[in-house]
């Protein structure tokens, strides 16, 4: 029986000792940004599976494998014990988000439920900040919720526009900040700007850049600067094309004028 | 963990000991109409914050300061003690009605809940009735949820307009006035016509002038004044460049007849 | 507190004393050929109320009435005990059907409880049938819970054509139907065929035709005569302009050949 | 009192002594493949109603039968005793799946209820893979909820191709596959590849071609020949008519260049 919210632990809290960890979520969003960060933490810290959340706020179908299995749509939370600097980490990762606007809240409930159980004390939630161009130089915007978060963040080079995103900050990124403040937790969102037309690890590049700075955090960078490049390249043909496209169509706005 | 309808006391009924207070609602609606009469009140007034709620009904995100900092879209209601000849208030404002139908239901049903806490014996919801065209000089219709009601707010010059408006009184200003007739309490609603085009102090300065002659109320009205004048220009704007279109679309039309 | 299907009585059933009454269902839908003769039901016969429901699952907003005063959408059950021929009705009208799917089921479990209450064998639920064109003389196509149900009211001349209507019979007209037999209750749905396009009072004159052959029972019919004579007037009238339109189409294809 | 899923049993588990029975899922989908299939081993082994499904998920109406009886919308389980090879079968079939995505859970949890309650160990969903283009020799791919059915399906000629269908298997038959995991219960998801246009008995006889060799099942699949046969007329009288279409279309583009 699969609850609206159903929460199954690989690992119990007690088995995993970690010290006041830090709670990353990064769930598919505006150009995959948050999600490629904490996709990428994950697979480079070899981060242990300790929670499985379906819910029936999911789209209702199931993902086919390479090797012909499936699985249920899924949000994951995974555990990393620091052995140096860093602090511990617990990070939500998934395939998708709520595809209702009240499971949106169910489903935060349940994160901010784990992260208690965990004695998550911050949480940093990713994500992309659409500008609708694209951005040469991709940097970070943040927001958070509490205003002496916003002074801290800002020595890491975090950028804060007053009231932007104008738009607000929507789905887990967004209520998780705003809800946890309920709990007493602290929680700041970091927004890599990205046009958002397509998947950008280029931007998610620049949010890991600040947020392993922020957590004293050493990780390989090189598969997320691999995916950056190969997407530049595309982005620059796509950019070529519309250029010629745009001759072509003055060119022939040129010639009207002799017809 | 967050309720589907979150309401959270910041001071209980009996600590704020108000005699009979009026309950007055303005929650976003067309032209703001009802907003802005109800945040106007709540500053000159310096009300104080006694209720919020959060609820799974309104958008899963939050807002973003001018700061930085984020708030989950929240209703908050205010109280305002007398000492004078006005009664005691109760003011409900916020970011959101709900975005789901049954939402609209579930928080009418949690501000009755309040209002009857605080032994409210009267409600005021405030809203606007667009009519499509901008208004000169806006006016006040009413409806009321008993015939004595109408009456009575005919002497303060607010209109009733047989079966108006005719698609019904839709969301918080609307149900309220429904719901709370199966709970005894009195309740009027006050529209202030607007063209339904853009946010209208003009129409909410009308329907400001009737409430405080109603309930006696003395409050500076200036900064309301002064957003209305802001909006009339640029209304006047909008219609010259209106003007200067529609006569060049006839001097076209004119000039077809030579082609 | 407004629950989300909310039964008030006015009227006990043990206070009405009801001989195995029938009930009969006309909410609002195609034509509005079911409310039509209900509602014309309860006011010629002068038909008690005896229950009011009101629900989250109808438009979240008031309507507001001729008097400037306002009401919550409502369903209504009326009684009505016979001293002749026709046997005791219940009559279930109302401002609208739910507007979610879900709650179509909802309500439809509601009236089936109240049916109970009311000691209910027998269910006649009206409608129309729309066949996308004007019916010059409007007939009645029936279905029904069981299959003698279908041979009784073949009698009165009511037609059953194979498997129509051909998309099923939907909301309450169609689920009382279906979710009586689970409860034993026997059900006809009677549905007047009519254009669909428009308010059908001389569709609703076919079923009340009908109806009052069926249950043996005197009522005036004068005020529905009268509607329907007036949508005539209106239809012909529709007619005439369409007819002019196009042979005015006509005759400029014609002369299309000449230029 | 319908219950928002109600599961009605006509013979209990113990009744039946089913041994190690083999769920069949085939409800409405893609072509209605495996409605198709499912419908016909139903009608074919004179399978015997054992468990009646209706739900509040389902579209608020009732379907009117070929005599002037109605029906409200169902899924069935019917059991079959296999006196041979075979193994007992249960073979879920109905009129259609959840129309909201919640219910596509709800209704998921509820068949894998009564599997349990059956001790099925194996599931089987049915259903239609849509390519977009007619299909001449219709051929049969798989998923299943463990690599080691992937082998042994790929024995019977049924297809894995990587990471497809790439959206995901939607519904009844993805969310079966992906729930009973969780349940320990094995399953298959068996699709026929079809056009997606239109109903598709050809890709059902390769379904049922596939599946009654995987079960060492006897059954005729004359009907399902004869329906594939006809709706083969039907698409190449469909094709002709395109064809014809393109190249009147050619050559009106031809006619273009002497203009």
């Amino acid at each position: 029986m699969l609850k609206k919210v159903d929460i199954r632990f690989i690992k119990k809290p007690d088995e995993l000792k970690l010290k006041n960890p830090i709670l990353i979520e990064g769930l598919p969003g505006i150009g995959h940004v948050g999600k490629l960060v904490a996709d990428h933490l994950v697979k480079e810290l070899n981060a242990q599976l300790v929670v499985r959340i379906h819910s029936h706020y999911f789209p209702p179908q199931v993902i086919v494998l390479e090797n012909g299995t499936v699985r249920l749509p899924v949000n994951e939370v995974y555990a990393w014990k620091s052995n140096g600097a860093a602090p511990d980490l617990l990070i939500l990762v998934g395939d998708f988000q709520s595809i209702s606007s009240e499971g949106h809240f169910e489903l935060a409930n349940a994160y901010l439920e784990i992260a208690k159980l965990f004695e998550v004390k911050r949480i940093y939630t990713l994500g992309g900040y659409g500008v609708g161009r694209f951005v040469e130089e991709p940097y970070v915007i943040g927001a958070a919720n509490k205003y002496e978060l916003v002074e801290e963040m800002k020595k890491y080079g975090i950028r804060f526009e007053p009231g932007e995103p104008g738009g607000g900050i929507i789905g887990a990124a967004g209520l998780l900040l705003g809800m946890s403040m309920l709990e007493g937790i602290e929680a700041v969102c970091l927004m890599g700007v990205t046009s958002g037309y397509m998947v950008d690890p280029k931007s998610a590049k620049a949010v890991l850049d600040v947020l392993t700075k922020i957590l004293n955090l050493e990780v390989s960078k090189e598969a997320l600067e691999q995916r950056a490049k190969e997407m530049e390249k595309i982005i620059s043909q796509i950019k070529e094309m519309h250029e010629i496209t745009m001759q072509q169509w003055r060119s022939d706005e040129d010639l009207r004028y002799f017809r």
